[in-house]
């Protein structure tokens, strides 16, 4: 079985890794080069994207921000799962709110901006902080606002005008201003979905920041309520998209409510603690619903945890002596910032978990792991 | 980090997938067309043997009959691990079982044949019935010939004669005869020495066969006083050998005492489980003490069972419903009795790995998998 993957980062590598074993052949579409290549080994070409749509039995992606010539090419060729209406989706926030409302999964209060008048009805309808948004830039808090009250609103509109019209000409461009909300923590939810409508979820993953950017994630026992509550969230979703593979929900857990915060139609950084901690893991089966291939399990087989590497191109070799550490580079040249790779660790209960957390993060440097000790205090002291 | 491996097999093929996250870049000798390729795409040639050898930080091997020149030439290089003495050990029985005596290890009793009058001295000197087998040639059963009695020992010993008249000109061969011992069954260890001498060991694996080849492996709950037996043996042959890298075992239990059958200076068959069954597979063990890298735990996860897939080049999807299931092709071409992949799977209690083998064993073809029913039959049965 022949794959083409829209992308050629980390996500088409990994994807590559877990499913040569099932004899499935991954090609990945640099967006940047133009070229076809070889996700292990991207100095490897094999052509154009046509020659890569030609090659494909199926055309999937690892990212969202893909342009919509490239999307339309691939989805007429009927081979582009999921579909190019569900990556879009992913890629501008207006179309994910809108899917959000007909879906009505709870998600905060929002109104989208295209122009003054917008931005200054959301001051008067939303509560303050809000957090605004570009609708198609980026992620990993690029392009985001805050707005702690009135007082500096007309600064936050300058900026964002600038913004406007600093955008690729063409581009109708947008903010989604929201209602900041109080929550108690991050959550995801990852989950795959086949073209026969079967869908399985990975337990609820806790997600810790650092500066936007996902640094920690943690997978333990499960809250039944909550993971009930999110898999119906993900069903209405996957469904309303007639989704076919990996698809990732982030959630803002207010007391036992969750709030959509957003959606990814792909594999997802959460959701790398399941290369050791699931029984498949969500690079697998997201090419198993790709290519029509029986979903599989994804139940916990131990509490897990991931680590971003951000910006470092080394880590000392010792935290290798952490049992059930392992460690997984992207083979990226570093610059600051970069995810560069991820360790994750497992332990056979929450309590060994922590203790193997707390040695790595005594090994790891501080300065590029800042959050991570405070953060595996505060885990430590839930055990207790 | 770049490691030439000698042979382009499926170890190379695994040893690849399971280090490239480790930013390790394996290129395999291919012994057949003397070229340098990528293992995971075998077509894609970077040049001779010089060349691979220039290429490499270190240089390792997949299997243990590579001719003595290629040896001597990576050995001189200062790079192989494990060293060619040890890699000879494993492709010529007569040195094994010199190894054997001098590490004082409980073995069968034996006798090295190159004569007539040596198989004379055999026959008066064992008992029977006797296991001959080529000191040098392949392994999984072939040159191999049983004697149950005196009574077909001429027509035995005209094979053998002809066996080493047909052989390759100017290596001298033998066979080593063996006392062929009740065993109640096979076990194997498989473990690390890194370059300071460190040993880490995985749990026993009890292996069955089919034909002469290994069909089943499974991991349950260790014997503490057979696996420190176990373990004494493999410390003792490792540090013998300034061994590096994994090494395997096998052995005959009979009782509680452990005989050594044979030892493979390499990644071996009945540690594929350790892919999902432990906390480090032993392909990336491997890598790790060849690259002086900190050992990985080699604790057992969960209860874990691989099966070979023998001659088939394809299996029903449907055993991917069987949750934990994972399947690993060798990307081969088909040919019968050749192995062109394996089956893993655990269970989070020997009773649900039992069942779950019971699912498998009714999904898969029965030709193909004859002795699998009856063996999860016999598993099930020491459950209850």
């Amino acid at each position: 079985m022949n794959v083409l993957v829209l992308g050629a980062g980390q996500l088409a590598r990994m994807m590559a890794l877990a499913v040569k074993p099932l004899n499935i052949n991954i090609r990945a579409f640099d967006v940047g080069s133009g070229n076809v290549v070889d996700p292990l080994s991207t100095n490897m070409t094999f052509g154009n994207l046509t020659q890569g749509i030609e090659f494909a039995d199926f055309i999937t992606a690892e990212f969202e921000h893909i342009d919509h010539q490239t999307l339309a090419l691939c989805q007429a060729s009927g081979k582009l799962r999921p579909s190019s209406q569900a990556i879009k989706v992913g890629g501008d926030r207006r179309l994910e709110k809108d899917l959000l409302v007909k879906c009505d999964v709870a998600n905060a209060k929002h109104k989208i901006i295209e122009t003054k008048a917008d931005f200054d009805q959301a001051l008067n309808n939303l509560s303050f902080p809000l957090i605004l948004k570009s609708a198609l830039a980026g992620y990993d808090g690029k392009g985001q606002w805050r707005l702690k009250d009135k007082a500096k609103a007309e600064d936050v509109w300058l900026d964002i005008k600038a913004f406007f019209d600093g955008g690729e000409h063409g581009v109708k461009h947008a903010v989604v201003a929201e209602q900041m909300v109080p929550f108690d923590r991050e959550v995801s939810l990852v989950g795959a979905r086949d073209s026969q409508g079967n869908t399985v979820v990975y337990p609820l993953t806790e997600n810790h920041h650092t500066n936007g950017v996902l640094s920690v994630s943690i997978a333990t026992k499960v809250d039944e309520v909550l993971q009930a509550q999110a898999k119906k969230v993900f069903d209405s979703i996957a469904t309303e998209l007639n989704y076919i593979g990996v698809l990732a929900i982030e959630f803002f857990q207010i007391g036992e409510q969750l709030l959509v915060n957003e959606i990814a139609p792909r594999v997802h950084n959460s959701g790398h603690w399941t290369q050791q901690g699931a029984d498949t893991c969500q690079f697998e089966n997201h090419l198993r619903a790709v290519c029509d291939l029986p979903l599989g399990s994804t139940e916990l087989i131990r509490p897990s945890a991931m680590i971003n590497i951000l910006g470092e191109d080394e880590v000392p070799n010792e935290i290798l002596n952490v049992a059930s550490t392992t460690l997984h580079w992207y083979g990226k040249s570093k610059r600051a910032g970069r995810k560069m790779g991820h360790i994750n660790v497992s332990g056979n209960s929450e309590k060994q978990l922590a203790a193997r957390l707390s040695l790595l993060a005594d090994m790891l440097p501080e300065a590029a792991f800042e959050e991570l000790t405070p953060y595996v205090k505060v885990f430590k002291n839930k055990l207790t």
